[in-house]
């Protein structure tokens, strides 16, 4: 290795993660996490090694060079692989390419056309539908069918460490029917992954289960923040408005499919069986390891493997109507829970919508996320010794404006 | 006049709207359409009137001419309503800076970041309410507190005169628990107008009713193309996806709020009254006739001005809670039906759920639309001898694919 990578690091040889980076010398450009440090693609480039025009690695966002197809992608990714770890390779003895990250500012990776947020995990439906309908009856009859899904706001979708406000909305109190403006009292993390779309279709092109990997360049993690009392009151009968869309985060590395490949596994059996346009073959599902923290306090543990729909489905049934996706779309998974209480993807579950506080290692308890909190989400896949991580997204919560 | 304007044109020398043309021999640019020419924009520029850089009239979207700010925008605009109607201006004798709108191509006017679809007429959300849910309940709690809105898709937003395709997606037959996948056999335009974001805040800002003006460059006719069928079995809990975003069709002028200032009325009166947020002072609603027509049968007649919330409550309320919007944004209206039948903004309206057919003039009948019906929108409005018109957004309708 021509750099050091510590143990242990979400940013092995074996992932090779692309993101937007910036230092005090160095405009916003493309580069590649490795162990503690970043690879500056458009330094990379000079040493005339790829390609491509070297543009598409100076720009803001990774659309650019996305859009050069995982034929060039991929084969810059194993390239790297190989030059790291050759000591004669043409990035040898070179530290102008590298930057450590602690002196470098992420920032979000991809320009986002679209973001798409499904509702993916049975475990998560079901918690939800037993709070907010009815225990006996709680996944609604087209669950198992569809791959419930609806549109998100790009907009406010914001990087790891940029901080957000509690929002302000209209809540309905307890036995009243006058809504009332205020600061949010709920305001909840959902613990999802998002992939990223990495090549276009017209109008009128569908996806199918089969092709669907050629078009999902990577994954992040995702923090769909939520307003739970402006959500209760908006939401019927066209869905989650402004209850989700004052903000979402994500980690600012893209973990390509290439990386997650040795992590496949088997999803849940779906039963009963899904419509010809839904149906795949092989494993879709993918064991990453998920935790969220408040401040220093891990609050969940999950798994991304726990899906009842995968991304292949997801994709299928978008543009089964033939509606159109752009490189740079995003698209989330839907709170990530799982069978254990402690599995929870979201303060709704964890804390069974009030009635049974978290406890934190201060000694505090949380119902939901108070001013001043820390939510940080991590994730990483591991296996056969060879890890692949996402780094984190971590967001503080400022008091409302 | 340096130009011949035909009487009761759309484009009368009181709108100057903005729009993106290209022809065989000119480039994507910035065009005002006046009488049934277009005025160049690009080819003004050359003459030296316009003190900002040529550029932003060679884009192939209005985004950074809007992003010059209104004191620009509108200054360009009464600047041409002076020079059209001057015989010695200096776009007199000038036949390079006009092109027949017959010999051009419209194309989307803005580059659309986010597009909302708001749901503010109460005659469509209460006839809806009826023929889903509770006749004598049509109206949900919230719907008078809340300009109810969601996120709807903007990739496949389409400029008028492009064809769509049928969807296809899962359906729910009669008396079954088992969808169907295939073609939707309800499908449906709605009348609505979508107003263009002309200027950008951050995340945590908010835009006051008394603002909102200057946020909004103007508005399009907009048709929000939605599939019944998928509709009713898809959107619990989470709201409409598919039935909606394979497509959306907009008028190619966007008709600037200054053009529109005429035709101010007051909207209806508000009771209950709203929270504090949501008030406003002056009249916000604006006097525009719009009509539908399948083929050649005019089958709906409608106005603007019915609607319960005007745009500045729907911008108010989309920013309350910090929600950051951006300069190209779509913010759609919400089907606009009026209360008489022939003024319902839907065929699931005007055909009451396929109940009372709508008689064509070549003798058939629709309770929906049909492979092959072209569907067309048409809106203007008219006061003192002076019309202000928005064209028209007309789109064929082909079989799925």
């Amino acid at each position: 290795m021509i750099i050091n990578v510590p143990e242990n690091s979400d940013f092995s040889i074996h992932n090779i993660p692309f993101g937007i980076f910036s230092t005090k010398n160095r405009s916003k450009r493309a580069g590649v996490a490795i162990g503690e440090h970043i690879l500056d693609l458009a330094e990379v480039h000079k040493l005339g090694v790829f390609n491509f025009e070297a543009e598409v690695l100076n720009r803001a966002d990774l659309n650019d060079f996305i859009a050069l197809g995982k034929s060039v992608t991929s084969e810059v990714r194993t390239n790297i692989q190989h030059w790291l770890q050759d000591d004669n390779s043409p990035l040898a003895n070179k530290s102008e390419l590298f930057v450590k990250q602690a002196e470098a500012q992420m920032h979000l990776p991809v320009c986002i056309g679209d973001y798409t947020d499904f509702y993916s995990s049975i475990e998560h439906a079901t918690n939800v539908g037993k709070m907010f309908r009815d225990p006996e009856n709680a996944l609604l009859p087209n669950w198992k069918h569809i791959p419930v899904g609806y549109h998100g706001r790009a907009s406010s979708i914001v990087v790891s460490g940029k901080a957000i406000h509690r929002p302000k909305g209209q809540t309905l109190p307890k036995n009243s029917s006058e809504p009332v403006f205020g600061p949010s009292q709920r305001l909840d993390f959902e613990l999802e992954m998002g992939f990223v779309v990495g090549k276009n279709t017209n109008m009128g092109d569908t996806i199918s289960t089969n092709q669907a990997n050629d078009y999902i360049f990577g994954l992040v993690l995702f923090n769909d923040w939520s307003a739970r009392d402006i959500q209760k009151w908006e939401y019927v009968p066209l869905g989650p408005f402004l209850a989700k869309n004052f903000a979402s985060s994500i980690s600012p590395w893209i973990v390509t499919l290439d990386a997650l490949e040795p992590f496949k596994v088997a999803g849940p059996k779906q039963e009963p069986k899904v419509l010809p346009y839904l149906a795949y073959e092989g494993e879709k599902n993918y064991d990453i390891n998920l935790e969220v923290a408040i401040n220093d306090t891990k609050v969940c543990q999950s798994n991304f493997k726990y899906m009842y729909w995968n991304m292949a489905q997801q994709l299928a049934h978008h543009t089964v109507n033939g509606c159109n996706v752009h490189i740079g779309d995003m698209m989330a998974s839907g709170t990530i829970s799982g069978k254990n209480e402690n599995s929870y993807g979201s303060m709704l579950e964890l804390a069974w919508m009030g009635t049974k506080p978290v406890q934190l290692n201060d000694g505090t308890e949380r119902k939901f996320i108070n001013d001043g909190d820390t939510v940080t989400m991590t994730g990483y896949a591991e296996k056969d010794g060879k890890r692949v991580g996402f780094g984190e997204v971590s967001t503080k919560v400022l008091p409302a404006k």
